[in-house]
């Protein structure tokens, strides 16, 4: 069994060397690749992706799950190789049930959409893209009946970023923090707008970059194994255990873009990085899903990034670096500008309270989408609606409406949003689970001091990679099922002491 | 046919597709990747190379080329799919006669056999690294024998990097070029040396680094299609027609480091930029040898870019750049500099006229090895003595004797070094056609254009890729053999104004 298993394990890294290729070649694709090179690198990706898709399907590897698996059990459910084989399991019956050929329909399909959409959003036209975006609800349909039995159509489409969630649980969830939040909203956003114009002076580029990396390198992201390089969008991404890297987008003439995006993603990249090394080269290696990940660049960027004690130590620090810039800038003006909250349209440009409506909204829009209650055609309207509902507020057109983020449209309609704010709720429950064992971390974060924090979240989060269902942290971390009161009472202090609530 | 002819291209380009990864892989660890990616990169690599070997040697390819054989020979001999054809069954019957077994031991070998070599040459240790190649010695004869027929045993190692060419033929042409260069050698080395001094001030690294590029621009290298990135050597990567790279070492104490290298590699970068764009991701695509391809590096950076016409037009250009350091350096002083002929123990460090007495001794050596007239534990001593014979000086180690290169403890022992002479013979062979096609190049560089020696070697030579033979490239070229003369006068011209001859 030994010898099967190490077999097992090679078919499984070689799969894994050909995605993390892909990885390397995709990055640098967004980072230094000339012009000249993208139809060549396209097909390139191609190559490596049905290949490691071609290698991990292979029937050997189901033979060999089959035959370890009660070895394997009988190790003990928390054993690295039970794990293994269940990890395993789940992704190679996910892969095997999807036909090919509904492989090659939807990766051609979805070129075409991605290409549609890219047009038709300056030019504000989604009539003209949605006949694609029928299509794409058809495929997704299609991907969600491979998996029969599901409680709701939309449980496969959401079991792949986050794995064990089911739409049930999400809504019932997301309709209580809805019900939290929308007053919140409401009531700060009544009150005086803070003013955040000291963030929009002229911040030199590689200043900004620079003090980011710094706090990105002391809240204990490993530069030995790491890096930061510019792109258009902020991203992090995983060539093995010893080499996970950030980006970062900086905007000249706002100070907080680059900043809290490279807290952000260092957040993601101190997860992967934490991952046991014995994982290296496996299904175990890299965070187990969009929620989880997104807690822990949500814990780094906000959670800490925002918070107070966070600024007490660093900002005379970024004082130093722009002195002009932040002239007659004090700590409570800095503090509020950061935080400010705005009624806005654009997703991702949205504050730590609004965001989750932003998410929210969406996923009610999927949900409604796949369980046919929801026309594309109507989509546009639904989606105007929501936002003057939840948010006070109606976007002029599609462009900063329904036409605003890629997600449907380079991919499948349904779990392409609810990570975001999964992953919000959790960094505050694991937050609080930090603090129930190191009261001292606030006090500690005042002094620019992560090393309690970041140790406890690798020992309790990132070092088990992806060996435990989401649900399973959360059980383990918190001692209880996914829930919001952690995330409402943080966002009910925080922002109760900077607005009347 | 013709869609067996598409399938043998689909099967050639995913084999390109997987090398090119890898070269991606390799690129991004000798520029950007932090020190923790080493382990995982390794296996990568590893994985890829495995894969893309496999992939090639499948039978069915095998079986595509004997069925498309005849068809494509109807087409003609320069019909593009009789050349591919004869290129991929050549590839296809080097790589399937050399045994798997082979494969995993060479490689066991070479990794170790190298990891010593990085400690046995600071420490002056030939001893410890005799037996080690005395392996890569039986191991290169080995290979050898796997192409049984052949004339001299050296010939299936330089058939390799220099298809065609056989030892025979390399050692007249060599010997002939040693009995020239000796006495030349000795005439220039017997004057009063030339003075380098004014190249060896402080030249801030990103103002070298510029100017290098934008000669390299200049020259033709398109920058839609590739780059520049600094590295501790110095290479071209090819990852498709449209994304040739190349790196560059900037040493700030020695200006002609970075500027010469950086023309040297964009030779190498323009033709692979400049072969037709029909054999992209196929055994057509890239430079046919080792020898054509250094003709080339050869060109822009000797023939062109170390000639006094390029000064002419360059030199008032880098002393604006460079006010300071080269104040009072009048373009005779500097043009001396620059080519500044001596006596010397390091191959990479010498200059053009030199540089092949350092590459022929070598090759001479290999052969004397592999045809068992020379012992491993003699070879540092017959090192010494052609040293001495050929150039007058002998190093007072093995460290710049033997242990310099890291060819022989890295690969095989034969065809590593031939490549750099055939490449100086055949720059002048190449040069001097162009010339009697278009006699203005010269009065043209000296006004820095470039676009009729960049299009005639584009059409002539760089077009064709592999489609040719290195042999059948000279006599398309220059009408005759493999020679000498053009070569000989070239540095006759141009050191006998630099020097009494």
């Amino acid at each position: 069994m030994e010898s099967k298993f190490a077999e097992l394990k090679n078919r499984l890294a070689e799969v894994t060397d050909l995605t993390a290729a892909a990885s390397v070649l995709n990055w640098d694709q967004a980072t230094y690749m000339p012009p000249g090179g993208g139809p060549a690198r396209g097909r390139q990706l191609a190559t490596l992706s049905s290949l490691a898709q071609d290698k991990f399907v292979d029937p050997e590897i189901g033979k060999l799950l089959d035959e370890l698996q009660p070895w394997a059990e009988a190790k003990g459910y928390d054993s690295d190789e039970a794990a293994l084989i269940r990890k395993t399991r789940r992704d190679y019956d996910r892969a095997v049930k999807v036909p090919t050929d509904w492989v090659a329909r939807f990766s051609a399909h979805s070129a075409g959409a991605y290409q549609a959409w890219t047009e038709a959003r300056p030019a504000n036209d989604f009539k003209s893209v949605a006949d694609n975006l029928k299509k794409t609800l058809d495929l997704s349909r299609e991907f969600a009946d491979f998996f029969p039995g599901y409680e709701h159509i939309a449980d496969p489409l959401i079991d792949g970023p986050d794995p064990g969630m089911k739409a049930s649980d999400i809504r019932r969830v997301f309709s209580e923090l809805r019900e939290q939040l929308v007053p919140i909203v409401k009531k700060i956003t009544d009150q005086k707008e803070a003013d955040d114009s000291p963030l929009r002076k002229k911040y030199p580029e590689e200043k900004q970059l620079a003090f980011g990396l710094q706090v990105a390198n002391e809240f204990g992201y490993d530069l030995e194994r790491g890096r930061q390089d510019k792109t258009h969008h902020p991203f992090c991404t995983t060539f093995s255990i010893g080499d996970v890297r950030i980006t970062t987008r900086v905007k000249e003439k706002y100070l907080a873009d680059a900043l809290f995006s490279t807290l952000h993603e260092a957040g993601h990249a101190m997860y992967e990085q934490g991952v046991n090394p014995d994982y290296e080269a496996s299904p175990l290696a890299g965070g187990v899903s969009s929620g989880v990940h997104e807690s822990q660049s949500r814990t780094w960027e906000n959670v800490v990034g925002r918070s107070r004690g966070f600024w007490e130590h660093y900002y005379p620090q970024l004082k130093k670096v722009f002195p002009a810039q932040l002239k007659g800038v004090g700590l409570d003006k800095f503090y509020r500008a950061i935080n400010k909250v705005e009624r806005s349209l654009i997703r991702t440009d949205a504050d730590e309270v609004t965001y989750n409506l932003h998410v929210m909204l969406r996923f009610d829009l999927e949900l409604q989408m796949l369980e046919g209650k929801l026309e594309i055609k109507d989509m546009p309207e639904a989606w105007h609606d929501r936002y003057k509902n939840d948010l006070g507020i109606q976007a002029p057109s599609d462009v900063n409406g329904a036409l605003q983020d890629v997600h449907w449209y380079g991919g499948l309609i349904g779990g392409a949003f609810q990570g975001y704010t999964l992953g919000n709720i959790m960094s505050a429950l694991f937050y609080d689970a930090a603090l129930k064992a190191h009261p001292q971390i606030p006090k500690q974060i005042g002094k620019g001091e992560y090393n309690t924090l970041h140790t406890w979240l690798r020992t309790n989060l990132y070092t088990h990679g992806s060996k435990y269902t989401p649900n399973e942290l959360i059980q383990r971390i918190s001692g209880g099922p996914l829930r919001i009161e952690p995330y409402i009472r943080y966002l009910k202090t925080k922002y109760g002491e900077l607005y009347k609530l």
